[in-house]
């Protein structure tokens, strides 16, 4: 079994990444300067690391992390001491993978980081950043990389991406149209987000016609940055089907302010509906994300903002949330929709039968919490008997750590030749199969089914 | 471990094949007239084929399947070419394992199903068809049937298998009562065939003592023609425990179709506990199959009818939906109820617990879309340690696909030992004492449990 | 990994039992009398035993439970050879492992237990327990436990354990408060519970100021008898903080039980909160362990009392019902709260996000049903990618059983070196940091985790 694991890992470990769906920095790429500090580019910026830190009594502001009132007065330096002190706290999870991956890979750092090789490591890898070939653009081309998608809020100009594009770098760095900010009424941003959708388009954004033709532009506009997706972060799969009629009075409600709880729930699931309509429309594929119940450390939220490794999974229910959409365009054979979850118990029940019969739907790979050995393992094992690999999408990594992309990448072609490896070993697949499902899982599906 | 395995495989590889829960044609064996071709036999009855063909576009008319309005006009010969052209889409799938068992051993095809080969199949299991010795009941010796068990609707009149017993032919083919479509008050034949069951039995089932001895009748009616066992195919595993005044009352509304959907569901429930206390009196074994969401393809079901691929399991809960019944039941040592799940989290937490207690309840086995080498293993891993084996009552098909029954049974003894001879390897049993489980698992206890 | 494993395990099997959970009886330790006859010893209080032989059909009182009118009057040596004769229905659970491992090492008994053996078995254990070397103090100290907790209710006297501490013996044998009679308005004994309550803090527990103070004073004789922890078995994880008149207010209608079951469920939650308060004052570590349907079977819980072996797990949901009491306290680092769980589905979707990130938060072992080889597998493979392994507090095995404790510990250490040696093997460790982590999880975690 593992030697044909290995067989099949051969195949597919050069393979170029296609990274359709992430969090990187187009300024990064737009502008290639130096990436600073090990810890500013390392740690600060990753949620798994500073959650799993935090837990174990460690501030934030300690390791760098800006809070409301500004950015941390942290010396990088002793940040990343702290971290290093504390890398123990690591083991067995994915994050010590990634890094380690990274100090041997990228930094040649084959010591393993702790309290007393901290300075080592820091200097070595501020060394190495000053230097051309860890430019972003470069890293970018030696990882591999043939086409990376960020994800932007319908009010970003856009400006980095097009900075890109004029610059003349080859690279293929796409965007995303990730409306949430003007589509969830208890989004905090909402209010001026709205009025600044509205600005850009120029439509009147407190009527709902108004509103559903800035999204066409700005779907129009994303597409031609490049776009093939959008991507959507709801607390739940919850869909809508609502009467014309009813939507509006809905929408009226939404764009004053004055919707309750259960109101936002129900134009969220109205928009997801309506973005599927739309993607009939300009063919863009949709993905959707739920299932995290964002900020759920009030105090932490309220000190530090979104985005600090308090957003918690819970329990989602697919079928009947998603019958609404499903029933206007689930048989629509134009339309892909991409769903991911933290809620693994869905795997079997719900999203493999649903992909296997429904000819929109697919599915994204294991999600967040889940990128990681065994929770890719699961993935396989209890998506694959019901749905097979065809309606699944290949491996996305999701990251805002850039330099974790080739690791995670890694990490996933390994498993996906394990899973295969032991289907071929108990006589559940033909090893040339499996080399082909292989390339498929790495390479063919992710660039299908993102349409890139 | 390999060694273990297969030495305990070598056991049971030969037993007889009890298979008292399945949805196979009693016509078949009545008739014993030749199947037709490959298309017919194999392609347009099995749902997990067209579901998985379905969700990557391919329509079902093409592949030979009916719709409300009549039969698929597609040309057997094509639908075969358009399935052997997608066969890989069902890699890493049990229907892949199944088909290419029957392949093999049943028709001595050892190349691999594919748009080349296509022809070559149809022709060789075609000519092979039109064989004596691939007769249905040819087929049912040498498939090793002892028993077979068919489900049928309480306003069946049996004639078919009063056919198969009339015949002198020595094969034991016999019925289930199935009584959803006279229980289920939102089954869209209902009404027609609530007044079949009353023309039937002579009984006034407007009434709710007449329905009740309407039920009575027809059971005994089974149980004459060897029925062991009722199924019960509910949305949910809900039961209920109503007064007769409220049971009547309930009733009443059912009967002329003005029940609620709550409504509805409570009868559903309150007909779960009814069908329990006739067990206690003739002794059918009570099947309860939970969970599934039928029909959740809104526009297929309208074109093409129900068992179309749509239907989708959903989260359930035993632990309390049981309660009614058990409160009333749960202690009877002369009943059994098998319990069956689509959703794999109730195993450790409610399953488990439940038949490792209460004398009533046993566990079937994996269900559906978990009857596949992983889901088996899966219940077996999070059942076994607090149910045992002896609460479980051994491998049972429920298949539609008559030729898929040997391996099917194959795979879930293969599954088995496998499972066994990792407890052996691990000291957690004794190699004698997993030889003596194996043989349990794959015919003693399916033969007690449903008493046959 | 075989080898690793095994290499791993010789580092931690000798290592000493913390046993900071369970529910042995302290009277044991206090009057260190004889332990009687098998039946009484082994079978009796233990419900893993009788829950399953009572599944297959063998009634309670055969096998020597007594009932609410009074002990039972079967024959020891009778319901012992009751038990040996259907001992095959344990195989593949962890009760034959522990039992086995009991027989074995403490008895001597090599041969398997069975009808034909039953004889000898009771004849050998009896005799072996009448020597001074099977008296409770000495089989403590062979079993090399460091420290074990047992649980009282705060309205126990705590005479035992004064006793313990008054005979001079070295065995550190501790205390746990565990106040569900006087939380759990629905708990049968609630009434008398409070009056006693009240009686033996001289406080007015019928109002809210003095209720709380009566639980202070009672942790406090608790703490200064050795608790380093409280215990809190809710059928759910609610929490609530209401304002002080809201639980006053609250408390007025239970305390003169006219509480409503939604009353009843509020208090619960909001005396979780409570508790968290006073253990941020008093420093007792908190354990929540929700999630069990008590005495689901009606009629044996009628006739025989709680604790039969038809408790049954339910789903819970940790990420809303933890938020109330998490929005107050979760950032707290003087605060520790253990989390158990009956429902593995929140081990990856709720648990290991949530310890991963709240400071307050820690997950105890794999529980009750789940205390089994696979079971606390699945509970590292679940936990680690996210939690890592720090926010875990080792083994603990809340066992009434007090023989099993030595091979509980086993089983585990095993498991766990069984997880680190496949790491290790697959390159995600390394195997000086899993030697490491094996002791930290056999040893320094639970002795840290309860501050002993």
């Amino acid at each position: 079994m593992r030697s044909i694991a290995r067989a099949l890992y051969a195949e597919v470990k050069d393979l170029p990444v296609i990274s359709p769906h992430g969090h990187t920095d187009p300024e990064w790429f737009a502008a290639n300067r130096p990436f600073g500090n090990p810890a500013e580019l390392l740690l600060a910026p990753d949620h798994y690391l500073f959650r799993m830190l935090y837990s174990q009594g460690v501030s934030l502001r300690s390791l760098g992390v800006g809070d409301r009132s500004g950015p941390s007065a942290a010396e990088p330096r002793e940040a990343w001491r702290l971290f290093a002190a504390n890398y123990h706290l690591f083991r067995g999870t994915p994050s010590s993978l990634w890094l380690d991956y990274v100090f041997v890979k990228l930094f040649g750092l084959e010591e393993r980081l702790a309290a007393d090789t901290a300075d080592r490591y820091f200097d070595s890898i501020s060394a190495a950043l000053a230097r051309p070939d860890f430019l972003p653009r470069a890293l970018f081309e030696r990882f591999n990389i043939e086409a990376l998608a960020t994800t932007e809020s319908p009010i970003d100009e856009l400006a980095q991406h097009r900075k890109i594009r004029e610059s003349g770098w080859r690279g293929r760095v796409i965007t995303a149209y990730r409306p949430d900010p003007v589509v969830d009424p208890e989004n905090e941003i909402f209010p001026q987000a709205l009025r600044r959708f509205g600005e850009l388009t120029g439509e009147n954004v407190q009527s709902w016609k108004g509103y559903l033709a800035a999204h066409r532009k700005r779907r129009a506009v994303f597409a031609a940055a490049g776009a093939t997706s959008t991507d959507h972060g709801h607390p739940t799969p919850r869909t809508a089907d609502l009467t014309p009629m009813e939507a509006e009075r809905l929408f009226a409600k939404v764009a004053i302010g004055k919707a309750t709880a259960d109101e936002a729930e129900l134009f969220r699931a109205q928009m997801l509906t309506e973005m599927a309509r739309m993607s009939l429309e300009d063919g863009l594929v949709m993905q959707i994300h739920p299932g995290s119940h964002r900020n759920h450390n009030r105090q932490l939220h309220e000190e530090y903002g979104p985005d600090k490794g308090s957003d918690i999974p819970r329990a989602v229910d697919f079928v009947s949330s998603l019958k609404p959409l499903l029933d206007r365009f689930g048989n629509e054979a134009r339309l892909t929709v991409i769903l991911f979850t933290l809620d693994e118990t869905t795997y079997s029940r719900e999203l493999a039968p649903l992909a296997g019969h429904y000819p929109v739907l697919k599915l994204g790979p294991a999600w967040w919490f889940h990128d990681s050995p065994q929770g890719l393992m699961r993935f396989r094992e209890q998506t694959t008997e019901t749905a097979g690999f065809y309606n699944t999408v290949g491996f996305n990594d999701d990251t805002r750590a850039f330099l974790s992309i080739p690791a995670r990448h890694d990490v996933a072609r390994r498993v996906d030749c394990s899973y295969l490896a032991r289907l071929v070993a108990e006589h559940r697949l033909d090893e040339d199969e499996a080399r082909t499902v292989a390339v498929d899982l790495a390479y063919r599906l992710p660039k299908r089914a993102y349409r890139l």
